[in-house]
């Protein structure tokens, strides 16, 4: 996948079969059986009920220490072993985003240890964060990550979806959207 | 205006006349006579040459204590005495994007000073930053920064613009345009 945008189809198509999709926080979202993730810009055609665009930009929170010690442990998407996937649908409230950067750092890492959290959990989960916010002035989300790992780390991913969402950060969160998915 | 996505549209209708147009750094933008400023999502109509859009979006380096003695010196945009504007239109390179945000926050601020060099010149000079990068991936800039002036402080908008230029920071900026303008 070359470029940075990225959209999400959930519908009656799709190479991703939808095991689950859990509305977490806020308003639903329409059930789909099968979801495709494709590059670039693209509008919703027969067989799709809906699509959520993101794009893959720089980081907002990680330093140079933290970034050089997640890229010695991540693997990247689609090794052949990834049969499961998440597609996480986040969006934060008005009061996160009135947050300075410094008191944003705060909450994310220094109380909710949200880099920490994710790095226990590699090379098993791989990631890739793609942000909505300022794509337009209507984004229903402000983040899409898509998650893929092995069969047998699904109880890890779990694991690490309830360590974020018990810290503090997720106070912030109104809006947030959990589908399993599986190469079927 | 209300609204995050603000268009900047140039050519020979338009609110503000131009009255210069330089080329600091990269590829050139088709002159352009007048210049509107419209809230919205908004297409290229008859008259109009080129349509440059940006969103507003949260603060990515200012801490609180910096954000507070912001607050209390800058102006709104929109004086009765602001009959000079500009609108600067930026682009940082590869190398900028992919530092984290510990290496950008250094540069930007304990090296270069940007929020303390802009400090200085409040309230007389009133700005509105719109990012764009995020909003596709083909933008043509990746910051317009719209800023809003008495005649009378001219001089001082070109001192700001050249202490801004002087710095670390600029090394990262690969294409920047800078058109003046006034209410006529």
């Amino acid at each position: 996948m070359t470029g940075r945008l990225v959209a999400f189809f959930g519908g009656d198509t799709g190479r991703w079969q939808v095991q689950h999709m859990s509305v977490i926080t806020g308003a639903t979202l329409a059930v789909a059986k099968r979801l495709d993730v494709l590059a670039g810009d693209a509008n919703v055609v027969a067989g799709q009920s809906w699509c959520l665009r993101g794009i893959t930009s720089n980081e907002r929170y990680v330093t140079r220490e933290e970034k050089n010690r997640l890229a010695e442990k991540q693997q990247d998407l689609g090794r052949p072993q990834s049969v499961c996937a998440a597609l996480i649908a986040l969006r934060k409230s008005a009061t996160w985003w009135a947050l300075t950067q410094d008191e944003r750092r705060r909450i994310f890492e220094d109380q909710s240890r949200h880099i920490g959290i994710g790095m226990r959990y590699l090379p098993a989960i791989a990631r890739r964060l793609h942000h909505c916010r300022d794509l337009g002035a209507d984004e229903p989300f402000d983040f899409l990550t898509w998650f893929e790992f092995a069969d047998a780390d699904t109880a890890a991913f779990d694991l690490l979806l309830h360590e974020l969402r018990s810290s503090p950060e997720w106070r912030y969160i109104d809006r947030e959207i959990d589908i399993r998915l599986r190469l079927a």
